[in-house]
Order: C-alpha cells, then structure tokens, then sequence
C-alpha cells in the first residue's frame, strides 16, 4: 500500500546521499499521508546503496509498524513528534551534516546574517535546550521532537523550516519530503557560510529590511522569484 | 533570434554548476548584444540540468522581455544597471560562491594579499556599501547594481573586473560571459586564500611593485603570459 | 593459505583509498587470524591501483614474514603490539586522515562533545603522551603500539576503537578489519566535526547521561539503533 | 627529438590537474636533460586539457626554445635558475595550491609539526624572503629562483625538496618530474595540516629525535620503508 509515498521517502533518502549531507547510515527522510494518519520512513541502520522501495518502513502516528519487514529508524519518534506539531509539514529529514554540527555542538542557533540564509530560513535556525535527564531516559526520540517544536512557539515552522538539536544535529522539513531534503541541502550550506563569516567578523549582522526583502523575493503573494 | 548569445549563455550558465560555483539554482549569467541593447540572461529558478538554449531569456535595457517563455533572473536589473554603468563589458555572472560569500556576509573587501590575487583582480575586490531601506524598497535588485558602479568611481571594472554584493555575495563581469565565469571562478578561489591567509596572519600586506608586476605580465601592452 | 584473510585485508586497504582517507601509500590496514596467530597486512610503500590479494603479506605474531614476497608495512610492529595488548580486536587501520592528524599533530585528545561522537566511540578520543628517545630509537614502531594500549588501562578498546599518536596520526580497530576501516571513517569525520565546534565555542561539553543514551542506543544488550 | 622527456613532462603537468593542485591554467612542471642541457616546460597558459606532448617546449639552459612552437611557461627562468642551483635535482613543479599559498601570503615557513611532514620534507619548508625592487624589476622570475636558492645555503634541497615563494606560493622538485609533482601533493597536504594543526595549537613543536627518526625510516641507508 501507499506505493508512491514509499517511492517518495526513497528518493528523498538517496538525495541525501547523493547530496553528501550523510555518511554511512547517518541521517534519515520521512513523508506522511496526512489523512491515512500513515508516516513512510527509512529502515534502521540500512546502508542507502542496498535500499529500495520495500525497504521502506509505514509506521501509524503512535510508532507502530503497520507494513515492512524491517524496523523503522530509531528517530521515527521525532519524526512522528514533528508530524503532531506542526500540521503544515509533508516531509521531515535528519542529518548529521557536519557545519550544522558544528553549530549544533557548539550550541548555537545559527545566525541569519546572510541574503543566502534570509531567501529560505528568515530568521535564526533555532537551537533546541538542553534536555533533562528524564526526557533522556523516558522517551528520549519523543521528546527531541517535543524541543524542536517548543523552538517554534512564536514562529512559523515553513517560514523557518529547521532547527538544530543541542550536542547533536539538524532537522529539517517542508511541504514535501523533496523540500525537506532541499531545505536540508540549505540549511548545511549556510551554516558553512555563517561558519566562514563568523571566522572574520564574529559581530556581524544584518539590516532587517534587507532580510524582508529577501525573504519575500521568494515566499509569499508578492513572491517574484522562479516560474509563475 | 540571437541564437550564438543564447548559447553563449546557455554555456555560461552550465559552467558555472560545472566549476562547483553554484547549487540549485542559485546563480546566473548573461551576455549582452551591444548593438542591438539585448541581454540574453538565464531565467528565474529553472534548474540547470533542465535547461537548454530555447530556455535563455532575451530582454531589452529596460528588462523588457523579446524572446523567451520563462521570466527572467529576478537579478536581471542588476546585470542591466552594469552593462550601462561598465560600456567596456559583455558577460555578468553572480553566484553564492561560498567563501565568497563569507566575506560579502562579513562587510569586508577581499584584500589584495598574494600574486593569484593581483594577477586577475589588482586592487582589493570591493564590498558594496550599506543599502538605503528606501533602495530597497524601491528597486532593489536596479540599486544593487548601482552600489557596485559607486566603487568603480575611481577604479577600472576590467582591471577589477568582480565585487562582492554586502552581506549578499559576489558578481563578476569580463568582456565576454565566458570571461566573467573564468572571474568568478578566480575569485572565489582567492577569497578561500585570503580567508585562510587571514587565520595565520590578518596583518599582512603586499608590496605595491610586486602587484603591478603580476599584474602586468598578463594584462596591457607589456603582457607576456599566454600565448601570442 | 589464509585467501580469505588476505582478501579481507585487501578489500581493507582500498576501502581506505575509496573513503578519501588515504593519499599516495599512506595508510595500512590488517586483520588476524586468532587461531592460527597470523596477521594479514598490506605490503610497505604499494599504490593501492597496484595491490592485489597476492600482494597482501603475512606475518606471525613475532613480525616474520610467513607468505608474500613484498616487505609488510613498516608500522607492522604496531599493528601487532595492539594485537597483542587487546585481545577482543581482530582488524586494526592506521591513517595520515587530515583532521584527525591535525588533532594528534596539536597533542590533544579528540573531546566527546556531539552524540555523533558518541554513538561510536563513548569517550575522548586518547591522544598517546610523548615517546621517550629509548623508545624511539629502540624500537619505535612496538612502543608506538604500546603507548596506544596504555591510554587504555581504565577504557574497553572496544568501546572507544581508537586512539591518536601523539605528532603523528590515527589508529583505529575493530571487531574485523571492516569495522576497523569504518571505525577509521568515523574517528576522521568527529574529528573534524570537533575542529569546526572549537572554532564557534572551545569549552562546551555534553551532558554525561545523553553520552550513555547515545552510545547504548548502538551498542549493548539494550541497543535498539540497526536491524536485529 | 627527446620525446621521451616531453612525455615526461606532459604527464606531469597532467598529474598536477588530476591531483586537484591546479585550477584553469595556473602551475606548471618540467624537467631537464642534465647531458644536453636542456629542459623540457609546460607551454604559458594553454589549458591541461588541450595539451599534448608537442605542446611541451624544449628550451636551453639561457631560455632560448629550440623545439616547440608555442611560448614556454612565463616562470621558466625560475626553473632554470632551480636547475642551476640545485645540481641534484631532474623535475621541477610550481603550483598554487590553495594551503601552500596560504602560508606563502601570510609570508610564513610551513612548520615541521608532524611525522608525516617529517617523512618528506624533514625541516620546515622555508618561505623566501622579500624582493627588493630592483629584483621584481630586472629579471623578476629569474631572481625568483634565486631567492629560493637562498634558502639553501644551508640545506640540502633533496632533503627539503620545496619551498614558497613570498606572496605567491610553493615551488616544488625531485630526482624526476614525477617525484617533484609527488611532492607538491604532499606539501598542499602537509601545508593543510599545520594550518588545522595551529588552529587548535599554534605553539606546537616536535621533538626532534622523532624527526630524525621518520625521515631516516623512508630515506638514506637504513631506510626501510617501502620495497627494497
């Protein structure tokens, strides 16, 4: 069942590997069908190369495998986390993409001082708490979800489609599973830049006009940017 | 009409995701017809991988479009303000080049610190001032080009044939688009020198006489790099 | 005798080339036959274009060469000191990988402050401490290994499957040569994970108990990461 | 005639782009036939991929060409003055090699921090000094070899087979062009890694009985790396 969803995740996680956002079996692409409840994931710990269509786990919204053979990533739970919190998501991606990383053990957001980072991200990529040592023992996958999204109280999760989790690394998402891997492709290469910038001028920032303008070039009613 | 200029651009276009200057869709080149007044620039958005001669989009100076289905780059008015601003050019690129960018997002000039440098660029690559909110509201991709133009006041845009957009990113121009992608490429590679010069020693300078040595040996009249 | 041990190694050794973590002939990896006492390892100073599984030579646990007609790796004596100091192992690799030299070069042990760190080797990387001239003159290569084995008087090698030389470069091992190599791909890419981290913040530091989950996530009775 | 050495180099300048050393056309390599006095150099800016060996010029030890119809590499009287001081030496390769000229600009020695820098080039690498005027004036690439002859007054360039040239970037030699090219992979390398080195510790030294005994291990008598 839901053959194309499975197809989708597929493609999404083989995009990752092809974008060298992960190494090994290191990071994870999901997608949900919104109205079957039913969230199409990668399998644990399966090398990309060996993957294919069957290999791709459908879990309902309480982790429960319900078609595949194998068990689904052990980060299904904040997967499933993200899909609860914000009703507007499609697709859900995890990497440990190294300058995202970087800023994720570092345990900062990272700034939005860049016409690169405004055009996707609009503002700061949030980073998560720290997480207390119940959440880490009772439910450690759920509750990651549950910092991800408490990042996003006051702010749009499309208009700022990622977060870093404290110590550890990026979450990404959009509408599709195709966007969550794009905005995962972004999100890796501005923190490179912010990286880089950083390493120059630590105090930098930018004009919230310029940021505005930016953002809207490419989102919204008065978009002008791309086709149509 | 103009089928070499679009295919002249088509070229410009792929090289630049062929140097690794670009992902998606970021970036772009043009060419223009100085007699005529057209540029054939590359449209908004559209992936490279898809795009081919008939997808090159021909505008006239006032960002006019005469041939072509798709919308142009929405930096189109940027690349017109520089072909009226630099008479002597006939390609402009604009790319993220990441250590380009670095410095763009970092409010600072690439410094004419090495021979690689001083071989193609011959003075510090400048970084465009602050932006007006009324420029930005009121044409701001027109304006970004006219912030560039600002630091050529002094200087020759053949002899610095490149700049770097504030907290944006570079754009390179040449006497033809085959020469601004041979530019940005040139660029990107001496700021990546700079920034990591930077980091072993941020005070160091290079002597006047061997900057014009360098640069002479393969540009004017006395040039003996090269062929013929 | 022993094909298959020695195609183990050879598949080893190129492994190591197609991972980027080897230039030129840097770079040796080798398994053991426990039973037998044998070592497989690859032959000093060959390009890995050249190596064949008849080019891998075996030794005996004194370093004599008992198959092959190439000299073994020079670092052979360390291989087979950890051999000998950890009995659990059955794949060792060394590498000159960038980042992780730069860790060993600066004297400094590779701190565990992300999960992805974690999740593989539990604890900081060991950095060996500084060789005396006796040692290095007598015998440099075994004290090289047995500097290594006694970073890990109070650690399980398994555990944390690797250590820096201290001015010189990574060991890694395993379980098998194939986890050795990985365990070599992993060391590198923390390392360089680290090296970014310290730019942003040098004294940040995980929470002791979201180390225990990570690493028993992957490894132990109660490992859930991975099919099975 | 000497087909063979133009051979030679051209695989050599090839070598340098499939190393990753060279973009466009900058770097160049060539050797020497000690017996007739002449060195066979790449061609001045021609693109590696047009290359083939009749491009390759043939010039005398004064820089007369006398074979070939192309303009030899404008660096050619730095070659010549190399060959001219360092009677031992057969290939000769210049390069700006993104590291190697990092620490060139920052007017810097690479430091011998390292064993693997230690296996090659043994001390540091030194960096020439200033040009004066009259020198960048009056023979400007000759005095370039001049000011690297320098550096070895008291070293022996076999042991030390590279420098860089101030503000500029490495020049690199061997008994054989290959040897010199082999060299300039290893120097961006090892150039890579004192620069990451620093970062985390800038006041890093090696003790030099390791020193001597890594470079012992794979040159003069009692080395016994590699085969025979």
């Amino acid at each position: 069942m839901l053959e194309s969803l499975k197809q989708t995740v597929l493609e999404a996680n083989l995009a990752l590997r092809d974008s060298a956002l992960v190494i090994l079996t290191w990071g994870n692409a999901s997608a949900i069908d919104r109205e079957r409840g039913i969230v199409a994931i990668k399998p644990s710990g399966v090398s990309y190369d060996a993957m294919t269509r069957d290999s791709i786990v459908l879990v309902d919204m309480d982790g429960n495998v319900v078609e595949g053979t194998l068990r689904p990533s052990s980060d299904t739970p904040t997967h499933l986390a993200l899909y609860r919190c914000f009703p507007q998501i499609g697709g859900v991606v995890h990497t440990h993409s190294t300058y995202a990383v970087a800023w994720a053990q570092a345990c900062r957001p990272i700034p939005n001082i860049g016409t690169t980072h405004a055009d996707t991200f609009h503002a700061d990529i949030p980073c998560t708490r720290e997480m207390t040592p119940e959440e880490i023992s009772e439910g450690y996958e759920r509750f990651t979800g549950d910092v991800i999204s408490e990042c996003f109280k006051d702010m749009n999760p499309l208009h700022t489609p990622g977060a870093l989790v404290r110590h550890h690394g990026p979450f990404t998402w959009g509408e599709t599973a195709a966007k969550a891997v794009e905005n995962a492709v972004i999100l890796e290469e501005v923190a490179r830049m912010a990286w880089l910038t950083y390493s120059l001028n630590p105090s930098v920032m930018m004009n919230p006009d310029l940021i505005e303008k930016h953002y809207s070039r490419k989102h919204g009613k008065d978009a002008y940017y791309g086709q149509k």
